[in-house]
């Protein structure tokens, strides 16, 4: 147990049943590194500690109104995994309010006694 | 030009088209390395330089039938791409010759100067 197959399997099925909060709390190494795919001009795409990451997770599922989300993977490697994320989301607030947006993600995860330090984040290119 | 988004669309654009060759050739660096999702017992699955990773190719080519490609991608994070290949194949040698297997791989890119000096590679989990 514990491996980048067993860790990648968990993740996926606690996020196919939405379960993104409770995937966290049980996956997530306290001193987590989460580089996101872009950040707003000024900020920083690299988060550093679970409170951050938990907070920026919190933030968006309150912004964000989720019709749909496919999980596909783990492919692991090594101390690492890829998952992909598919989304349909509404934005509530800011500059794209109400409109209805496709999400196409990669996480490349790594490992680490059977938790997760770190995470890194791309999306898919137009 | 030259960017994780613009070398990822070019090896997008040549592998749909079944140009593996060619893009290896116009893409690959002379020093790349290679890492394998897995390799036979005793076997690395680390190459270095481009005559072993072409070498691989040609005999992967030469040993199977090739039923159907996808590729999707890129998806473009810093300096690096990650690219999605299905593919249906079946072997010609080996064990498993005569069976047609689905194949579901992720290849994670490093770009450098316009070039490929790295790739890794993970196969979807069981």
């Amino acid at each position: 147990m514990g491996s980048a197959m067993d860790v990648g399997k968990k993740l996926v099925a606690m996020c196919s049943q939405g379960k993104f909060m409770e995937a966290m709390n049980e996956l997530y190494a306290d001193n987590i590194v989460s580089v996101e795919a872009s950040a707003p001009p000024g900020k920083s795409a690299r988060m550093e500690g679970i409170a951050a990451v938990r907070g920026k997770a919190e933030w968006w599922e309150k912004n964000h109104e989720v019709h749909s989300v496919k999980v596909e993977g783990p492919w692991p490697h090594g101390d690492r995994f890829i998952v992909r994320f598919t989304m349909e989301v509404t934005a509530k607030a800011g500059p794209m309010a109400g409109k209805r947006m496709k999400m196409d993600e990669m996480g490349l995860y790594t490992v680490k006694e059977g938790g997760l330090p770190h995470e890194w984040w791309a999306l898919l290119g137009d």
